[in-house]
Formats: structure tokens, sequence, C-alpha cells
């Protein structure tokens, strides 16, 4: 939890961003695994822990705008909560901590909207969230996820999008397991140790700091299955892992980092070409990423990286710029060059990726992997972003295009298919725009390197 | 996944239990973390699992008694869905596996209901289920609960709570995992290491066996306080470290042990003491357990020796019989002697902890700790169960009891406040009901005496 003049400050600035009416930021509650008693780990709503701070579940905000007032709704414990769970910090206390003065039992929140003709509240992704909503505004869940505050969500996704000082300490720390998680993963990355030992061990390690994954671990041999979770492999000589993981910290705030790593730190030539290519477009990102420019013009010459590298070993042909309007490098980077970071892994996800992403300078492409690129916007300092190009060769993929003729003036299929076996590459560091380009949002940077990566497998 | 047989059987039976109407078993969808694209690890519904085995998302089970046939409900991978997620086997295919013909897509499911006066559903405990079924049968959430089978309810709990030899397997080998856990934790039990760390690092070895834990690790110095999942303390000499964890198996069989040992393996007398009339708790209510009798009566057997073990050590006075039937033992061990188990670590709890645990002829207490009691049955060859005797002194309600008198005439109050640093120990073991008596439903026993878990740390 941070100073109770950080979340003071921006409930403040929220009330000038919010004209009139009523908001009401709900918390999360628990949910349950198999039954009511048995929840998974709670996690509390990015937008409420911002401007809330408290991560206990079953909590509500309302920002009475027009009266000026403010209210934390939750119920204090019980004597038997007290047996139960041991000498806890009153609700009221908590909420002082967090400089809120006024708390209401939860079961008010009717009565305290009930005077307003205007509420705002952030699009629910709980269906928790949305029946408290339909039950509340005796909607249906259709229109309760409809009927949500486009004003309050913009207002909400322009503070948060900019990170603060204290913010990037956040995320540096987080980083730092990040960084322990891949760490531990290449030295495990030896033949005959299964993906899902791995897997568990650096999981683990995220809870151990006292937290949890950022989001669900993808750590695969078959890199090229981007939506990939299945952990069933053992590691194969010759083989890549791919490890895209990442823990929060104890403050919610994500890490989120890629290395693929050659089984036993042995790389063929052919995966030093590949890795080499992807590392370019890794490197050359980030010198290039500065406010002003746009993410998508980054995205862009990612792509002009991998297509020209791929050339370079006769996958492709043709004019860079002709196959970079056309779209060839979505065959073998069929996703975008990064996403915006913070609360959530993907930042504010749940309030609409476009509406973060995007606005009315910059739109969202809609060319096969182009349109995958979650964050678009002209750069601004304070923007925290991934930055994870990658190379893949996808069978079905690949198939399809050779079957429907795509692009086929441009890909050597041929050569292309010798590649079917090969997985995917992808290399993903996170970054912070400074006042003049950007820096590494974390301590040490993750081995990336061939040689590097090498040296932690072998050591 | 067991045989195709397995589950036919097993929906055989269950058409014969409920006569008439459509019988409907909604499996789980996945459950947002913080927005949909970032989903807890998914678990299937345990009823589902049971009947019809198959464990992704977003699928429904009809069987409709009354034309006699059964469907599936899913959608089938669209070329997307391959492309991201790689070559996966078709949803026909994966529904022949457990025997079921006929598969549709979900959206027919209100169609597939709309013929049949009498839908018989399970009482949904996820808020996603619970919508499905409000928008089905246009009523609110409350209704819906409240509407769930009771007929259907009791059928299954009928069957799921006897284990077949199959599922003692499975149970068997989520007990492996659970050792494991446990033995790790108990090698880690050192002063200066922090709960979280061990937390972690037996949270991902279930993870690393493909699985996860089958509830939220409870490890703590603090074991007086029975809900906490608080893991901020480092390990300090002198302490007791209450462990109670275990994991899901493949097969979603649960595992779940209870060990609490004495940090650096060092047991004072006072320890040892309270240690050992919890073992003889243990140990001799598995002695006891057999068909026939109750498991009420069991724990009332716990109760007799916590209350005469603590006689012993000067902390209570008075008959054994008065004190039993005045609750006296409720203070040391307000929780119940043991639960059933199988697919929920608390087995089928969201279908009713009492329709589970109790029926006609055996009655739930209402004895503060009696009535904690979760399984009082009479006990049959097949039930499932765990024996988790304990003894706690938690401060808040040793004050209650002395200011409020409760029991005063049994208890040496002033002996048992010198007992407020103690903490808590529980031992927790997990049985199958024989022909004649009981045994575990594990391999090795986890270190269990004084002796062993000190060998257990110190090696």
């Amino acid at each position: 939890m941070f100073a109770k003049e950080i979340y003071t400050k921006r409930r403040d600035e929220l009330k000038k961003s919010v004209p009139s009416g009523i908001v009401l930021l709900l918390g999360n509650g628990e949910a349950a695994v198999n039954y009511d008693g048995n929840p998974y780990a709670f996690r509390q709503d990015s937008s409420f822990i911002y401007y809330v701070g408290l991560d206990t579940p079953d909590l509500a905000y309302i920002l009475d705008i027009d009266n000026d007032k403010e209210y934390l709704l939750g119920n204090e414990l019980t004597i038997d909560d007290i047996i139960w769970m041991g000498n806890l910090p009153s609700l009221k206390d908590r909420a002082a901590e967090v400089g809120i003065e006024t708390v209401v039992p939860f079961s008010q929140l009717a009565t305290l909207i009930s005077g307003s003709q205007q509420l705002h509240y952030l699009k629910p992704y709980r269906y928790r969230n949305q029946l408290i909503l339909s039950e509340l505004l005796n909607k249906n869940v259709t229109s309760v996820v409809a009927g949500y505050s486009v004003e309050l969500t913009k207002a909400i996704i322009q503070m948060r999008l900019i990170k603060s000082a204290e913010e990037l300490v956040e995320l540096e720390d987080a980083g730092k397991t990040g960084y322990a998680m891949h760490i531990v993963a290449m030295k495990m990355c030896q033949p005959g140790v299964s993906e899902r030992e791995i897997a568990g061990t650096i999981e683990g390690l995220a809870i151990s700091e006292g937290t949890r994954v950022s989001f669900p671990t993808i750590l695969s041999m078959n890199g090229q299955t981007l939506h990939n979770h299945d952990h069933s492999g053992i590691l194969a000589p010759g083989r890549l892992m791919l490890c895209d993981a990442g823990a929060e910290n104890g403050n919610y705030y994500a890490s989120d980092f890629t290395r693929t790593t050659a089984v036993g730190g042995d790389y063929s030539q052919r995966q030093k070409n590949i890795h080499n290519i992807v590392l370019k477009a890794l490197n050359d990102s980030i010198a290039l990423t500065r406010p002003g420019i746009t993410y998508k013009s980054v995205h862009r010459n990612a792509y002009k990286i991998v297509f020209e590298g791929l050339r370079d070993l006769g996958l492709v042909k043709g004019d860079t710029e002709d196959a970079l309007n056309a779209g060839v490098p979505g065959l073998f980077m069929p996703h975008g060059l990064g996403h915006a970071m913070g609360l959530d892994v993907h930042d504010m996800e749940d309030l609409g990726e476009t509406l973060v992403g995007y606005d009315d300078e910059i739109q969202r492409d809609t060319l096969f992997g182009y349109k995958s690129l979650r964050f678009g916007k002209r750069l601004e300092p304070g923007h925290v972003l991934t930055v994870e190009p990658g190379i893949y060769f996808v069978p079905q993929l690949i198939e399809k295009w050779e079957k429907e003729k795509i692009n086929a003036d441009f890909i050597h299929f041929s050569e292309v298919k010798k590649y079917l076996d090969f997985g995917g590459i992808r290399l993903e560091d996170d970054i912070v725009i400074t006042e003049k380009g950007c820096r590494p949002v974390y301590g040490k940077r993750i081995p990336v390197t061939v040689e590097e990566i090498e040296q932690a497998v072998k050591n």
C-alpha cells in the first residue's frame, strides 16, 4: 500500500475528470474453485486498488461528485471472524489509512446511489460484479455490461496509463521476481526435465515472494503455439523452450518477460540465426522507442527487421515496403510488438483494449498481424510497455497461407517448410518511456544473447 | 480420464435414480482474475467430471430421462483456435471417449430443455452458472439457487460418496504429491525461513506435478488461527509450524494432510505433551473407525481423548462424560474431526454440507465444537474421510469463555492462559472405510510422531 496522500490525490484528480453524478468502483469478491469455501487466491480489482488501495474482498467505493462525498462500503469483522481469523484492524481503521473517513455497510449500496440520475461504473468482467450491478440497477446482465461509463473509463485510463515514480518502483520490484523466475527456468532447461516441473517451480517462486504469477505461465517446446498453456512435454535435445512468465509484486504491479532457451544451452546454427533476428528486433525497438512517436510505428519497424532478417536467410523475398504493406511478416510474427503493463499485465484490458491502446489519432489496423497490436498510441513519458518480437513457424498457418496463396509472391514456401519442426522464438523486455527515450523497468536484464543464455544454462 | 465404460455406467446409474424429467449438469467456464483474458487455472466442476470426464471450459451435459437421450453441449474449435492452440481432438471425438454420441452447440441448451416440465440441476456455486441458469429459466438468481433439485442432489451424493477401486487409486496418487509437499515443508522448517517461501515451494510442487493444490495452503506459526491464510511470518525457534496442505491429482482427486512441526525440529516438553494427545486422538480415531458406527461417535471419542489428555496436564477438570456433554473440548478443538474427501477436498460441499454429512438418522449437533463436524453419518465401506484432531489455544476464544464463564467448572483458566503463546497442533490423515475397518489412502505415512518429525526436519 502507498501513503494515504497518493490515494487521496488520485481520487481528487478523478473527481475533477468526471464532472457530475456518482462514481461506483466495485471491488472483487472471492471466486469459488469447486465450492464457495474453496476460493482461488483473492485478487482485487486493479482500478479499485489504484484508487482505494485495500485488497480484501467485498468492498465498494462511492464518490458522490454532486455532493462532494465519498464512502467505503464493506462489513466490519464480527466476533466470530476475529476468533477464526485473529485480531485484524477494523475496516474503519483501514479506510483511514487510505484517507477515507466514512465507512458504511455494503448493504447501503442501493440507498447511496438512489439519489443520482447518473451512475458511472466500469465494465464488470467478474460475473459476481455483473450480478451485483444487475440486481442494483434492475437490468439484465447484457444491458449492465453495455451501460458502463465511457467517460469514467476514459478518465481512469488516462490516469493509470502514466506511471508515477512510486509505481515504477513497484514495477521494478515485480521485475525482480520475474528475473529470478527466468534464471531458474534457464538453469532447469536440460534434456529430460519436464516442462511442468519447471513451470511449477517458477510459479511456486512467485508464490514464495508472497504474491502470484501475473498471468498463467507459458512454458513449452511448442513456442509456435501461441495460446499454449500445455506443460506436458519432456525437454528434448535440439529443441527450444519458450518461457513467457512474470509475477505480480505485493502491491499488484506486474512483470512480463519472455526468453527462449535451447535445451541444454546447445544452439544449432539455425536456432542462432532466428534468435539473432528476434534479438535485433528487440534491441532496435528499444533503441527507437521514445516520446512523440507511435508504438504502431515501432511495431512496423520490428516487422521490417523480421522480414529483412528472414530474407537474408532465404525464406522470403521482395521489396521491404511492399512486403510490410502486404502484411508478410504476420506469417512469422502474428502478434503485436507489445502492450501496456501496470496493475494488470495487459494493463486495463478489462476496460477495453482499444480504448487503452488507440485513440482518435491512432486507429487500430485491420491487416493480419498488425491488427493484433494491443497498443499503438503516440508515446508519452510514463507509459510502460512490453517489447516482445518473435518469429514462429506455425504449421497450420503456413499451410493455410500456402493453400490460399496468401502473399505467395513474397514467400519461399518450400524453404519455410523446412522450419516446420522449429517451434518459435520470442524475446520480451519491459520498458518505461522517459523524457527523451525509454529505459528498462527492471534491475538486471535477463540473459538475452545466445552467448549469455548458453552461459546461464550451463553454469 | 477413466475408461469410457466407467462414465457410461455412472450415467446409467444416475438415470435409474432420477425417475423422470431432464438432468442438466453445467460444466464450469473460465474465471477471470483481473480481465477476461487472464483467467485463473481452469477447474472443472466435480460432478461434471464424475459423470462426463471432460475437463475443458464451456461444456454442459443433458440427460433426457423421459426420451432416453443424452447430449454433450459445447462448441467445436474454429480454424483460428487451431492456429493459436495447435491441433486438438474434436469435441465429437472427445465425447466419444466418454461414451457420449451426440454433441450439439452450446446455444441449443434452451431448446433442449424446453420440452420438459421438470428440469433437475445442481445448486450453482459459480456466479457464471447462476447467470446461465437465470437467463435460461428467466428467474432471478435467488430463485435459481433455491430451485435446485434435491432429488438429483441426493442421488449424486449417494453415488459419489462411495469411492470405487479406481477412485481410490486416484486418491492415493493425490496422496503421493501431498506426502512430497509435507516432507519438503518439514525439511524447510528451520529458524529464519519465511512461511511464504515454504508455502510457495510446496504449492509450486503441486503445480510441478501438473496439477494444483486441492485448497489454499495453511502454513503458519499461528496454528491457533483456524482460518488463516497469512504466510507473512519468519519461522522462529521455539514455535510450531502448522501446515495443512494437499494436492489434486491429474484426475481432480484430492489429498489433505496436516502436520505440525517444531521449528528446527526442537520440541519443548510442553509441545511434546500436546502433540502426543493429538497423536493419540488421531491414532485412536483411526483404530476405532469402521463400518456400522457413526463418524459422530468417532468425533466424540476424539473429544474424550483431548479432554482427558488435557486433564492429565491440569488444564481441565471434572468428569469426562459431563465435560463431553457440556462441550468443554470445543474450547481446544473448535472444529470437527473430519470431512468426506474425493473430487473435492470437502467432498461435494457445493451440494450442501449437511446433505453430504448427515441424514434422517444422524442429525447435526448444535453444541459448539460438535456443530462444526462436517460429516457425522453412519460409516459404509468406500467412504473416504479425513481424520484431523487438533488442540489450539485461541486467545480470543479463551478470553470469551473466561469472561462469559462458559464451562468455568471444567476449566482451569489460569493454567490454560499459560498456553496463550502456544499456537496450535493439528495432525491429519486420510482414510477409506473398508469392509471391516479402515485403511490409509496414501502410500507412505507422513512422519507423525515427535521422533519421526524431529528426524525429518534434522536430516
